[in-house]
């Protein structure tokens, strides 16, 4: 099988390296506008071949589309108008909404598959990209009753290849659910880096005080702002909720700061302590083979 | 060296296993109110020995106050009393000013040395004390013109051994700088825990789509609300500042996304990149011996 790979940054990276070395593929096609990481793909040995869009669509069985967001409403269309009847396209955006109503009409909708693997660190670009990413994480199919059954079938031997647990949602659903539980993150750990910044001008106390708990807490605000302005955009109306109720639930406990009520504070606090649950189920998933 | 802490938890646990296994102390005597913690610290060889504090007080060289810090203001004063001349006491708590105002005029006050090692993880009890928690990380040692030389000295030592960074500051910058540094990014955490949870009622789309981002920024949501409260309270002032300071930057970038103006967003994402620079540091300071 041949794959192209449309997007040579963190995600695109990872999975041409991955499926190559898995032998799920026999070549990989690697297609990016920034010559730099052309460059860099060809030198890391994540693509075999550097080709045009057009050339990848011609030749390709499996296309990856591996860019920001907001660059694929208008590749997906002119992917899908060029590939083989036999091709099929997948994304890996960490919107679906959007997308997937821009081309609800085409003539070819049955040979996309839209998908989101929950996997990638706070760096990217081809540098970044390395194997074993998606290994035991989950990725989303969505709306998979509106992808043909052979396409379908494809993505998901992909990313079983990949090793990862595929789930199935219809995109509303994935937005909805993405804005709290992956895109507010980012929000409030790029919101808490600014606060600490513009209090800390120089920076010393930082270096000086800064715990391991900080660093954790603030390590998405390193994530790129060109890849993640375009997912609060196509998230628009999730996100905007989602941010709103963390300030409603920051303003309540605040409130119980100003009251000195620090039994109310205590109680917020132990309901927080219930995430232990949900994170001590995700590190037995992940550590489960 | 004959060692006495005061609190058999995560920090008081470690420290006592730590400097028992470099032979920094001959002996370790542990106090603690709990007593499943008393018993756990036996077993697990944190401690030689249980005693009461007025025993501990009298046979130790130096007294670790590892407690909670609201049980602080009133176990100081009286470790104070009890103190042998050569005695010395130090205390690990998050906040400073509070507990060296309220000792200011014990005429053992030379005695003292206030001190903040800057590490933790968010577990809790003598079951997670562990060696190597403190090694390359820092500690704060407030006031220092306060203490007694033979004092400071003795708890600089200690430090060194533990092969911590020893840094001084006076209190009550220390309680500003750690509001914004250490616990605010508790409160976030804490907060976007429960927005999750209380959006999510039934954790399932979480364990779906929770990636290694989510688990790092709200990892801090595990740590123990007993032990939370009364640092909020106690540094009550400057948290409520930083953390009205948050919700104020949370606004202005809803505000952006509110108003889909998406260059102030991204202005205010690559603001936040500058974290990096502070990480690094962090990082490079922590693999340099």
């Amino acid at each position: 099988m041949k794959l192209a790979v449309v997007g040579l940054g963190l995600i695109g990276g990872s999975m041409a390296l991955d499926l190559k070395a898995r032998n799920f593929v026999s070549e990989v096609l690697g297609v990016d506008q920034n010559e730099v990481h052309t460059k860099d793909a060809l030198k890391l040995g994540l693509v075999d071949r550097i080709t045009t869009l057009e050339e990848a669509c011609k030749e390709a069985d499996l296309i990856i589309l591996a860019t920001p967001v907001n660059i694929l409403s208008s590749l997906l269309p002119k992917v899908l108008d060029l590939i083989q009847p036999y091709g099929t396209v997948t994304d890996v955006g960490s919107t679906k909404a959007k997308i997937t109503v821009s081309i609800k009409n085409h003539p070819k909708r049955k040979q996309f598959v839209p998908s989101h693997p929950m996997a990638g660190t706070e760096f990217s670009g081809p540098q970044a990209a390395h194997l074993g990413l998606f290994k035991d994480k989950a990725t989303i199919i969505c709306d998979s009753n509106d992808s043909g059954a052979e396409h379908l079938q494809k993505v998901i031997e992909m990313y079983q290849q990949l090793e990862m647990r595929v789930l199935y949602m219809n995109s509303k659903e994935h937005d909805l659910h993405a804005a709290y539980v992956s895109h507010l993150s980012h929000i409030s750990s790029f919101v808490l880096a600014n606060t600490v910044l513009d209090k800390e001008k120089n920076v010393n106390a930082i270096f000086d005080l800064a715990s391991a708990g900080f660093e954790s807490t603030v390590r998405l605000a390193k994530s790129s702002p060109d890849m993640w302005a375009p997912i609060f955009e196509q998230n628009h109306d999730h996100i905007v909720e989602a941010l709103g109720a963390y300030i409603d639930h920051l303003k309540t406990f605040q409130q119980t700061l100003v009251a000195k009520d620090y039994t109310s504070t205590k109680a917020l606090m132990t309901q927080s302590n219930e995430i232990k649950r949900v994170l001590e189920k995700i590190q037995n998933k992940n550590i489960k083979k």
